[in-house]
């Protein structure tokens, strides 16, 4: 069985156009490198009601649920008692999350007030995440980690629950980088996708100054046939009067022929 | 009534990691200028029954819904039929588009293959969506904007149909930046929230190596009440201890003090 995931951001910031999300693309990456493939990402706003529904529906569906953001000291921050809600759990105030901020905050000139204890509350049954940054902890609940929205401090959680996530086989990737147009060489992959069943195609085609093509990208589990098919690929390239290579992965941008 | 926006992101390349999604935010800023409310984006799966589960979903629930990708002429671009099958309409070859393409490819040494002529097919019922970049349309049906994912042309579509989107008063911001935490800050956002109730007030913590504080923006439709809302926050501030000031929309990283 393959895990699978859902990513939830949750931010009116994000909505606006003031704020560009960056945790999507870096959540998707780590779960890539473990092979837990990412299903769907949802921005949605501050709202208790959509947050409740959301968490319930994707927790439902997906191995991991990752929530980003909402569970700061201010009013504006409601995803705690709306994860509480989707979970039928009371608030608690955890006496560990009170510890850890109590030293965090020790020595310092900034106060362990009211506002900031609002940090330490967490839905019952809920454990711990470490937040290596800034200390106010992260917490997961059932099959939803709940995260932090500044991306520092989220990426940080994140590696600390990363070796508890059961990744597959990292899907292989392929990238056959050319200079033929998408609609040139689409029926080929279409034949090629055909013959060799277990390997995911994509075609992306890519416009600078002068200079025009496709990426066509491979996916499969076996390393073999990904090698054979992306060779595949590359001779349509060629039959077709056209230049192509197939690129290392971190490689993209070889784009000139 | 405020018109309000779902956004439909279509590409197992995002999900994966290996392309970083940029419509989203650029889609919600122009909409936020216009004064449309984008209330949620998603990215999914190039998976034909979740593209049409999302459609239906987001066309009964907003005004407007603007999907990004899928609609290129090779096998894996399935938006269309998808979009046909959301909406209970056939397939139709659209002379016009055809007509377009045609025209476009006249005089290079591109073929209009078959491949290529799958551009023209679109959901009955629907109207086209000039191309300004690389002429292959997309198209609205009911309250749904079918565009092109790439990001170049998507903008090219958008900015086409832009005239055609009924806004509302644009929602005016200010924020005010200032060197004290967020949870210091936390109980007189509350009171003012509470004081000036159209307005809303979004607390963003931002840390940078010796430097850390928070911004703070306000939202409303009402220009004069946000002056005086600032006002009471930057009071606030200062009461606190802190330094702050009411920066100007555009000069988000005036954060020193």
């Amino acid at each position: 069985m393959v895990s699978t995931a859902g990513i939830i951001i949750i931010g009116d910031e994000i909505l606006s156009g003031r704020t560009k999300d960056t945790n999507i693309n870096w959540i998707a990456t780590e779960l890539n490198n473990i092979g837990v493939r990412l299903i769907e990402a949802r921005i949605i706003s501050d709202d208790s009601e959509t947050i409740i529904e959301t968490i319930k529906n994707f927790t439902k569906k997906f191995t991991y649920v990752f929530s980003c953001g909402g569970i700061g000291p201010t009013h504006d921050d409601i995803t705690t008692e709306s994860v509480a809600k989707a979970f039928n759990q009371k608030l608690i105030k955890d006496p560990e999350a009170i510890r850890r901020l109590k030293i965090h905050y020790e020595g310092t000139d900034v106060e362990f007030n009211e506002s900031r204890q609002k940090m330490a509350i967490i839905p019952s049954n809920s454990i711990l995440i470490d937040n290596p940054v800034s200390a106010a902890p992260g917490y997961k609940i059932e099959n939803l980690f709940v995260f932090a929205g500044v991306p520092r401090i989220m990426q940080g959680m994140f590696h600390t629950i990363l070796n508890d996530l059961i990744g597959g086989i990292k899907l292989k990737s392929k990238t056959v980088s050319s200079n033929v147009g998408e609609g040139l060489i689409a029926k080929d992959l279409e034949k090629i996708e055909k013959k060799f069943k277990t390997i995911k195609i994509g075609s992306y085609p890519y416009f600078k100054p002068g200079n025009f093509g496709t990426s066509i990208v491979l996916r499969s589990e076996n390393e073999e046939l990904l090698e054979e098919a992306s060779k595949a690929v590359l001779s349509a390239i060629i039959i077709l009067g056209g230049k192509g290579k197939i690129v290392e992965e971190n490689e993209f941008d070889e784009r000139s022929f």
